[in-house]
Order: C-alpha cells, then sequence, then structure tokens
C-alpha cells in the first residue's frame, strides 16, 4: 500500500469516479462513504453521457483514500476512480457579476485584474459573471447566487434595478453574501452593502472585499457610497 | 395535494435542502431519491455552518416532487426541503477564461458582450474567469476546468503558455471540451481548436461556439487562425 496524503479535517481530498449512468449509483457511492466515516464536503455530477457518468466528490475526515477507492471499485456501477485536486484549492473563491453587458463586461475588468494581483500573492480568485436582462430573471440569479458553490461577493451592474431585485438582494444579504452594487437607478442601491460609481473601481472593491491578503473590512463601509 | 410541475426527462426541478451536518446525511437524502426512482442530475452541498448544511439537488424522473418532500422531511436529519430553480436554468452554459488578468479581463468584455446579445433572445450563457500565473497552476486549472459543471468552452489569455499547459488543453480537449487561445508564444496555439489575436474578437467567439442562437461551428474551423 502506497502512503496516501492525509484528508484531515482542514483540507479536503478530490475524487473522480466514472459510474455508469443510472438512478441509485449515487447512493450506493455515498453509502461506501459514508460507511467509512468520510465526510461529503463537496459533489458534482458531470454528465459524461448516455451510459456513463462522472461524479466529483471533495472528502474530508479519512486518515487515508486508499481503502475507500478500493471499496469504490469492487461496486459494479463503477467503471474507474481517480484522486482529482480539489476545485476549492484550484479556483478558490467567487466574485459573481450580473446585469447589463456593458456594465459587467466593466466590472469584470477591474475585478480579473485586482483577482491578478492577489492570486500572485497565493490567493485563489475566480470571477464569473452573466449578463441578464428583466426583473425577474436576475431577482432569480440574485437567490441562486447565494447557492452557487464558493460564492462570496455579488457584483449588480446595471443602470436601473428594483422591485423583486431588491427583495432578492435582502435575502442573500441574510444568508452572508456580500452585495455590491454600481450607482444606479431603482431600489437595489439602497438595499446593498457598498455602492460604487465607477464600474472598474466596484470590481476591485469587490475582490478587496473578500481576499485575504487585502486590509479592506466591508462591514466597516456599510452603507457608504462611492 | 397540490399537484407540482412535472419532472420529465427534458427539465429537472430544484430541491434545497437543509440538514444536520454530519457524515451520512447525504447518504440517507440519496436513499429517499433512489427509492422514489428520482434521477439526481446535479447535487451540491453549500457549507450553510458548523451544525446546518444546505444540501442543492437537481432531479429529474420523477412525475411530481410532493411525495419526495414528505419522505425527506420525515428523516430525522432533515430541518426543512423547499423546491428552488435549478441552476442550469439560471446560468445555463459556461464560457472558462484563464490566464493573465490582463488578457483575461480583454477577452471577459468580449464574451460578456456577446453572451448579452444570446441572452437577450433566450439563450443563457455565462462567463467565468480566473487569473492565474505559472505552468503548473494552470496546467491544473485547465484540467479541473473539464470537471466545471456546465462548462462548454475554455479560452486561454496570456502571452507565453507550453508545456504541462499543452498537455493538458490536448487531454480537456479529447473530454469534449473546445479549447481557444490567444495567438501567444510557447506550443498551447498549436494544441487548441482556433487561435485568435484579438482578445474581444476571442471572447465573441467563444460564446458563438456555444449560443445556438449562433451559426458558428468551430469544428469546421479547426486549425484556424484569426
Amino acid at each position: 500500500m502506497a502512503p496516501e496524503r492525509a484528508a484531515s479535517r482542514g483540507s479536503a481530498l478530490g475524487l473522480l469516479v466514472r459510474t455508469e449512468s443510472r438512478p441509485g449509483v449515487l447512493h450506493q457511492l455515498t453509502g461506501v462513504i459514508a460507511h467509512l466515516g468520510g465526510d461529503i464536503t463537496w459533489v458534482v455530477i458531470l454528465g459524461g453521457g448516455e451510459r456513463v457518468n462522472s461524479v466529483f466528490f471533495e472528502i474530508r475526515g479519512l486518515p487515508t483514500l486508499a481503502p475507500l477507492i478500493e471499496e469504490l471499485r469492487a461496486l459494479p456501477a463503477v467503471i474507474d476512480v481517480t484522486e482529482e485536486q480539489t476545485h476549492r484549492r484550484v479556483f478558490g473563491k467567487r466574485v459573481i457579476i450580473m446585469g447589463g453587458g456593458a456594465q459587467v463586461g466593466q466590472v469584470a475588468v477591474g475585478a480579473v485584474a485586482e483577482a491578478d494581483r492577489h492570486n500572485l500573492r497565493g490567493e485563489r480568485i475566480s470571477v464569473d459573471t452573466i449578463p441578464l436582462v428583466g426583473e425577474s430573471a436576475l431577482a432569480e440569479a440574485v437567490l441562486s447566487a447565494s447557492r452557487l458553490p464558493r460564492a462570496r461577493v455579488l457584483v449588480l451592474a446595471g443602470a436601473l434595478m428594483g422591485g423583486e431585485i431588491e427583495a432578492a438582494v435582502r435575502k442573500v444579504r441574510e444568508r452572508g453574501l456580500v452585495v455590491i452594487t454600481l450607482n444606479m437607478a431603482g431600489s437595489v442601491p439602497g438595499a446593498a452593502d457598498l455602492v460604487v460609481t465607477d464600474p472598474i473601481q466596484a470590481g476591485v472593491m469587490a475582490v478587496m472585499a473578500i481576499a485575504e491578503t487585502a486590509r479592506f473590512d466591508v462591514s466597516k463601509l456599510r452603507k457608504r457610497i462611492y
């Protein structure tokens, strides 16, 4: 038995499992993991095709992965099992930017440039965007953002946002997401943690708000407008 | 019993389950879903806190969700269950951009503006980025990109990429990811589907390559340089 890296509470290990694609397979996999005492901190099903699926797990709490890999390989539905890097380690914390295409692009320029500077110093911050139009579509996307893995801060970039979007902003802030908006028309800026006029600056501040390499505490700036 | 929307093969339904946070809970949840014949097409564990976790499922193959919600609520570890929109419906297909901060930001401007145009016509395309430096870090991120849910096209934006990154590009292309690179030094452009000199154009073409509202077939352009 080759020695394996320890999967302590602090560092999850990644496991990619290719299986036959049918209902109940995930239940079999999680059964083996639970039986060995592994704590699944992240799991994603990647559509591999009609008959084969890939399931990616991040697991904590096991001293070694070797017995788990062996037991998984013994399941009839399992095709193969490989150890992989975790998404958390590779892609890190996420800034989510949504709204109008013109503004989202400029906020992204600021956020990407600032994330680059922090990632050079050992951080892992990624910048994810979606251009969207319409009150309902945006409100739904805001609510969904709080359910995205590793999402820490949301930037709303547009010219007019209110109504359902304002209600969604209040809800996701309760769930712990920091919300920054551009200085725009509508009721959304009144509901946000921070309002920033320049889109590049908004992107930079969003990254600073979640970077451990920055001295910038958004809670000290609440309700401030820049 | 209120009638529920049908969870056919074509349209998954989303379910947010808040549970006590401990090993084995996911196994219990998947057991109930498998027992009722539901096919889990996507699942993510959202760290809710020390003692409470939120697990988000997308499920197909059930005529209604009502019996499932009822059975899940009956589990001692379950705190509450709510029906939610699916990530696939909200955030759609993903363009992933990685490399140097200066170039990634400009590719994002092109991709976001183009995604905006397609999303206005009913598409859902999001643009996700990470600025990264170093051959190993980038090679690892390229490999991981093929394990990101809903990822369809990868844009490598930098001035020099080769070695391990080239090997990673060849591997993820085999897994079905389309790879576009800027016209740069190193061996990566030779391994990509498409090489584009202007970063805005690269972002636009990346979105066109995956938009069903665009007439642009990257397979017809393989090995072409723009």
